[in-house]
């Protein structure tokens, strides 16, 4: 069994952590599948929407810290392995925001530390009741600094410092109230109300879809002035496409688009 | 009957979209219209707090798309066009933010994309029960990259996200909990709601209110220590005035304050 | 009795603000007081969390006006003064940013301009229910432009906007809602819950939790890529802690940690 599993339906693509004994830990190999995944994603144009679940009883323990503690045993006490660890980690999560499609967390049971991450850093995310989110780091001695970037891009920040400083979870109705999920459903229609959310997105002109989602990141870090310069040249580029002057068409003359996509 | 009416009650300015029948869309005329308003209070010194409405069902659902569409017959297939029609509906937009008096939207119906964007762009919104809020471009192929650079500097990401992907609308109860507005009331309460957080905001200082609503944007994209620097200025201007001297000492004197202004 | 009490039990220091026939005003006094805790606390390694509380029935009402007043008989009308004052009372409000240790706001009563500027400064707060928040200077024409600075990266912006201009209360449902404390509890076991939230902190590895905090603040203000490029370098720090390492090796034998903290 592969480590990461990716089974596409449609132009929805489901990757899936797939080392349960491991709490799908995101050990060397887990952040390496998930690079690689990324990239094949990256360059893959039938794929509109990607989800994340976890195989097992969690979501994502975070990192493995069996893994870490090997690291040590370098000349240099692990520094350089922590380094370069760290800054593939990152890679793998910021690769979330740079991909061209949507990227919707599914999580379940546990999502803790850099798996609390992996939660912050995909676009959307569906939960089953019961989750718990934490980045529990502090609890061991390891501040979530890394996990801190996405957690307090997600929710306000004394609620993420309370998190970041108790090490304490919350639960699915304090994560949807913060803004960290969407929403949160019944285990049992975990991956139907996951799939659902994707369908319906799958479903827009994807090449609006993909123009968007850059455009979404890249202002957020603007001044309000910077952004609308930005996006207003987004949108003239967006009303050129073919496939854009069809779905407007369409909508005056009240039938569905034709589109090429 | 003039696309947009403006009707002045003591220090409060009401603007209402009035093109019901295109509910009230941001078309060449509408978007001038609010142009010219927005230059002459801005030099209007007896107007404190301005209120922008919507006549008939909706508050407004957006650019004109059959206006869009016959721009494309331009030589350029209407690039020159749209860039300039984005351009000028982000001077609209952005004139709100520099206006000296604080603006309230008072939505009701529908507001969807650059309708929604006009929500999002004043300083505060009171809804009408009932009304659904959406950036919905996504649904013809066109995503709503302007109206989400209000849109996400209103309410958290995910959740912005979610809306500008799927193009669903969310409910005044949902927009409230975001941010998107601060407040909804019964339909037949809307403008006597309106109304009086206008003139709770109307009977503060003027002057205090005119720097305060300056400041207010200029920090935001300031780091903690500009912010500082520069409000602590701001605070020392607003001490020195004639009339807030008068309003501290009628404090310290447990009486109302005679003011000038 | 000191204008600024302090307290220390274990890893804790209780400070309390104790001028309650002022309502514990930010006055001259009392800043210069707090500035030198906060110094001698920065410097202070036994202490790991600090707690900010009122006595009397009032957390803080804010600047002191009366001294404010007696400031403007200077020739300059007090332009100097001023300048220093909101200058000393920002070098206090940074400080808490600054702080090694993460700093627990314990309102009560009412927390009025700088007062709940003083509450949207600390990391954290815990609020006995019932404490009223507002920033009201623009009812006596002097708007709250530096507790905004605080306030409005603490809640949603047309919240704070609302806030700002009405110069309307918000009670600590509402304070918890939008972000501006972590929680609220009855007056009576108001210390007692303030204390618990500080020893879950004050538990936790020390050397973790101050670089853990001073990268949190710093991470806020940088893109995304430059968040993680330093927070990156703030792991590999704390990774070669023998203390990390203790922590680590300890959950993965499911021991407690032995801590030379």
């Amino acid at each position: 069994m592969p480590i990461l599993e990716r089974k596409d339906t449609g132009a929805i693509a489901r990757l899936t952590l797939n080392h349960p004994e491991k709490l799908n830990a995101l050990s060397d190999a887990m952040l390496a599948a998930l690079s690689d995944e990324f990239e094949a994603l990256a360059a893959d144009e039938k794929i509109r929407v990607v989800i994340i679940a976890g195989a097992g009883k969690a979501f994502c323990a975070g990192h493995d810290l069996k893994e870490m503690t090997q690291g040590r045993q370098a000349e240099d006490g692990g520094k350089a392995y922590f380094a370069d660890l760290f800054a593939r980690c990152t890679k793998v999560m910021t690769a979330i925001r740079n991909l061209p499609q949507p990227v919707i967390a599914q999580p379940h049971g546990i999502a803790t530390a850099a798996g609390c991450q992996l939660v912050a850093s995909c676009d959307m995310a569906v939960a089953a009741e019961g989750t718990r989110f934490g980045v529990n780091g502090v609890n061991i001695g390891l501040f979530c600094s890394t996990p801190m970037v996405a957690l307090s891009r997600n929710i306000p920040r004394k609620q993420a410092f309370e998190m970041l400083t108790t090490g304490e979870f919350i639960d699915t109705d304090r994560a949807q109230a913060l803004g960290l999920i969407n929403r949160a459903v019944p285990h049992d229609d975990l991956e139907a109300a996951t799939d659902e959310l994707a369908e319906t997105v799958a479903a827009k002109l994807g090449a609006a879809v993909r123009i968007g989602k850059r455009a979404f990141y890249d202002q957020l870090e603007m001044t309000l002035d910077q952004a609308y310069a930005h996006t207003g040249q987004v949108m003239v580029e967006n009303m050129l496409y073919r496939d854009t002057e069809e779905g407007i068409a369409a909508f005056l003359e009240k039938r569905p688009p034709e589109w090429d996509q």
